[in-house]
This record gives structure tokens, sequence and C-alpha cells, in this order.
């Protein structure tokens, strides 16, 4: 179905990472996703469409706002398989009931929000309508139906600035967030969208559980969406300097899409409420590490021969919670 | 117009309060009040009534959705003042384009919410409504209008449970709140509530200001309340016990209703955005000692006979975050 090596494996990794009974749970399933045509989603869509028939899926109901345009992908991945069908449909204001099979949907994977910081500060209430009052739109519409499963993506953001002594972080961390600040819009919307979940399962017993993304990468990210893989990444090809707005020596841990895709699923399919933080424990690289991969690697396979500039943001808040 | 002396007091010492300046910015107004019936609205109501000749306040738009029923003292408001206009109001649904006079309001003070502990974890969606929706629905109506003063109220509650080091707590404290638990309903909707409030004001320059109440008691309280004050009110006018669901140590500051409104009117009229805690640093009383007072000076006034009973909740999460 794709003929890129890179995803063809990783999709089979992700097949074989799930358990008998997992798999199962697939069986006779309609699976509805907001935000199809992001990063996630790209791994999402050609997954199921991968593996739709070993998994017994009848059906893919796939939306996304095309905000950023049309994606040649999609497209593709819709004409081959009569089991995805892919409608242009804005969370925030379109009405879930229009589409055609949306009311026998068994898993819900709601995707679709801002993730990109440097796009949440530009966009921040759009940010916070997709996941919340999108969010809302979703859980009112699935809590009078039977759902099997209904996965909403919060993030690590939830944590803000951890404490040193809550790295790596363990769920039941509380967050060290500010409510007011450029980056609130994110990590509260997401917060805020951990405690709907809550609530809907504690009154409506919704199977809703919550996944904590992070800094995932991979294939499927879109190189103008600015986070570091795809800023470097951007760099490479255009074969420019690598900037870095900081010194260089914060650290992140970054996990790869297929791991983090597996433990999507498993949290999909978890039955039960709980929230699971997304991501790998080691190795804490910092940014200049980092860059410093994008560059021998860009030497190697594409001839760049550009190199680490430390800048100053044009954003004065760029540093600021 | 209140033969209520400790109230007419009250409303004097607010009067009192107030600089020159911030009395001279209610001139020509007109005020709308959400929640207006509520124990804040109480102060507030009886506050504009008393003084709006004074003060040379046009008008006061009082909305009350009557979930807790009709208020006797707030219909003698209305009949003793040709400046009160009261309406029946549901600020999460209702639409507020249909108040006669609401598009030309200056000041808006969002007071509707359920804010007792035992409340809002019985209708925890609700008050996230009246909190996120209630208060959205009020921004985007008032973002396009010439506004003076948009106060949201949020609550000490946004801190969670400081750790020692931040009590008492700069409004600075990024808290330590459970995002997922019962009181989240509550915590987390202030919160976001709080980050709305700095949206709107960083991309629409609204003048919004938050006031974080810490523990306001006084009259109006609704003896039903379920916070300790109310609490310990009720058991004192039934002759009953004091039931203490704790070993008593906990300690709480109690901010007397007359000081809090007189911060959060001028946290109403700031001009500019921010945030501020209102509420009183010392003492630090523990729940005994509260209940003590309550033990003595109901003896002497009431011929009160009850005692301190300590007990388990019947609520599993009484204590639980």
């Amino acid at each position: 179905m794709t003929e890129n090596y890179v995803l063809t494996e990783d999709l089979a990794y992700i097949f074989k990472k799930l358990s008998a009974q997992e798999k199962e749970k697939f069986k006779d399933t309609s699976i509805l996703i907001t935000g199809c045509g992001g990063f996630l989603g790209y791994y999402f869509m050609h997954f199921f469409a991968q593996y739709a028939n070993d998994l017994g899926i009848n059906k893919i109901i796939a939306l996304e706002n095309f905000l950023t345009g049309t994606k040649d992908w999609l497209d593709e991945l819709v004409s081959s398989s009569d089991k995805i069908k892919l409608y242009e449909f804005d969370v925030i204001k379109d009405d879930i009931g229009q589409i055609e099979g949306a009311e026998d949907v068994d898993l819900v994977i709601h995707g679709a929000s801002i993730a990109s910081p440097t796009f949440y500060r530009i966009y921040p209430l759009e940010t916070v309508d997709a996941n919340i009052w999108g969010m809302r739109r979703l859980l009112d519409y699935y809590v009078e139906r039977e759902i099997k499963g209904f996965l909403f993506f919060s993030s690590s953001e939830i944590y803000g600035d951890p404490f040193p002594e809550f790295i790596p972080t363990p769920e039941d961390y509380r967050g060290n967030v500010a409510s007011i600040g450029p980056r609130a819009c994110y990590d509260e919307a997401k917060r805020f969208g951990e405690t709907l979940c809550y609530i809907f399962n504690q009154k409506y017993n919704m199977p809703v559980t919550i996944a904590r993304p992070f800094n995932n990468y991979g294939p499927g990210m879109n190189v103008n969406d600015k986070r570091l893989p795809a800023d470097f990444a951007k760099a490479v090809i255009d074969n420019r300097d690598l900037k870095i707005f900081s010194d260089g020596t914060p650290t992140r841990t970054f996990c790869y899409i297929s791991d983090a895709i597996t433990g999507y699923l498993k949290t999909l399919l978890h039955d039960q409420f709980d929230v699971f933080n997304i991501g790998i424990d080691k190795p804490e690289v910092s940014v200049k590490q980092f860059s410093e991969f994008f560059i021998s690697h860009g030497r190697e396979i594409f001839g760049y021969e550009g190199n680490i500039v430390f800048e100053k943001s044009s954003d004065s808040e760029y540093l600021t919670d």
C-alpha cells in the first residue's frame, strides 16, 4: 500500500507490538479519527489502511479540517481502501451527527489540535477551541452511544516544568504549570481536557483514556511544524545553518513515532479510564547534541554544509512559560 | 435601604475603602453582574443599590439562574431601586444579546459558579459549564464592545495544595493541582478560566482582571452551602453538634466579606490585566479552633448546647484532591 520502506517496517513493528488480545479488540469495529491529516494521523491512517483486513476493522471515518492544505498521501490512502471514508470536518464547529456512520463508531481517536508551540502562541483561541470545545462536543455526542474506547491526546506539557526530582515524570505528578502566560493556552487546555475526560468517565462511565505524548518524531511530521526535529530537518533540506534559540543545554527525550503509535493504540484499547505517559525515559539529549545528529547525518546523506548558529529569538517570550 | 445594621456598616466600610479615583470610575457606568443572587452577589447588589446614586452608577443589570430558588432580598432591592434590572438568566445557555441594555455595559462581574465543594463534586459538569462555557460566551460577546472592566472570579483553589514554603501563597505560585480527581472540575475550570482571560487580554486588549478569593465568610452565605462557616452556623441554629470530618488540624484563613468585596471592586477597577489574591494572611485558624468560636459565641448568643464531634465523611473521597 505504501512504497516507503521505513513506513512499511514501522507499521509491521506496530502490528507486532500489539498483543493478540489487543488485536482482537479491533474486530468488527468502526473507528473515528479527528485530525487524521496531522503528524500522528499520518501513522494512524497508514496503519489502519495497511492492517484493516488483518484486524477485521470495518470502517475508518477520517476527519480533517485541511487548514494546512490538502494531503496527497491521504487521497492515495482513501482511493486504495474502501474502508476509509474521509470528510472535511472542523471539530470546533461542525456537527458530528452529520457524518455518515458516526453514530455507529466503536473507537474514537481525538487527535485534532495545534501542537506546535510556534503555532499555538499565534493561535491561542483556536488551540483552546479544538482541545476543549471540540472535545466536549465529541464527548457529548458519544456519551449517549455505546463506544468501546475514546482516546484523548493530552501532552507532556501538562507537567509544565517539573522540578528536577520529578524527571522522569510519573503520571501522578501534578505539574508545575502557569495558568497565565504564552504557553497556558496549550498547557491548561490539555489539563482541562483531561479533567473533562475524568468527569465523563466518573459520571457516565465512558471508557475514556488519556495519552500524554513526549516529543514524538519521525516521518509524517510537517517540515514547517517548527518543532525541533522538523525545524532541523528543514534546515538540512534547505542547506541552511541550524539555528538554536537557547544556549543549547536544555535537554529532551525524543520518542520515535512507531513506538509512540504503539503506545497510543494500547491506550485506546485499555477499556477503562486511565492516563499514560507515552515517551521514552532515556537518553536525555541536549538541543545541541540533537542538532549535531542532524549535522553529521545531514553531511553523510545529503552532503549538508550548514553549521550550528546560536541566535536570539525574535519572539521575546520564546523562553517564557 | 436595608435595616440590617451589620450589612449597613459593612457597606459604608466598603465605600470608605474605595479611593476617590476608584469611585470616579463608577460614574455614568452600567454594570452587569452574573450570579447576583449568590453569596458575593448579596453584598455586591446591596452595595450597588445603596451607593448607586453617590457613585453616579446609571444601571445595574443583575442576572441570576434562580437554581437555588427565589430570593426575597433581591426582590426587595429591585423594588427599592429603579436602577436595578433583574433577569432570570442561565449564563451557560442563554443569549446575553437578548438582555436589554447588555450591549451598553461598562463593567462586567462574572460571579456565576458553583463554589461549594460539596456541590461541585455532585455537579461537576455544571461547575465546568458556568466557569468555562459561560465565561467564554461573555468574553465573546464583550470582545466586540467597549468595556472598562471585566472581573473573573477565579479561586484560591487554583493553587491546589501549595507546598508549605508557598504559604502564604504569592500570585506567581503556579500551584500544585491534580488535573484528574474529584476537585479537578473546579480547580482546573478556574485555572482554564484564567487562561481564557489572559488570551482575551493579549489578543484583544480586553481589560480583564482576575480575583482569587480565599475563604470568604459573612452575611449572605447560604446556610446550606456546606462550606465550613455555613455548616457550623447551621448546626448552631439547629442546636446540633458540630461535625468535623478531619482530625481538626487543617488550617485556613478566613476573610470577612466586606474586606473581600472591597478587594473585588478594586480588582474590577484595575483597568489592566492582572490577577489578585483576595484574602488575609493571618491568622491561620485550625478547623477545630474555628469550630470553638461557633461553640462559644453560639452559647453566648443563642444558648447553643452542642459540642464538637469528629466523624468520618460518608464521601470516601472527602479528603482526596
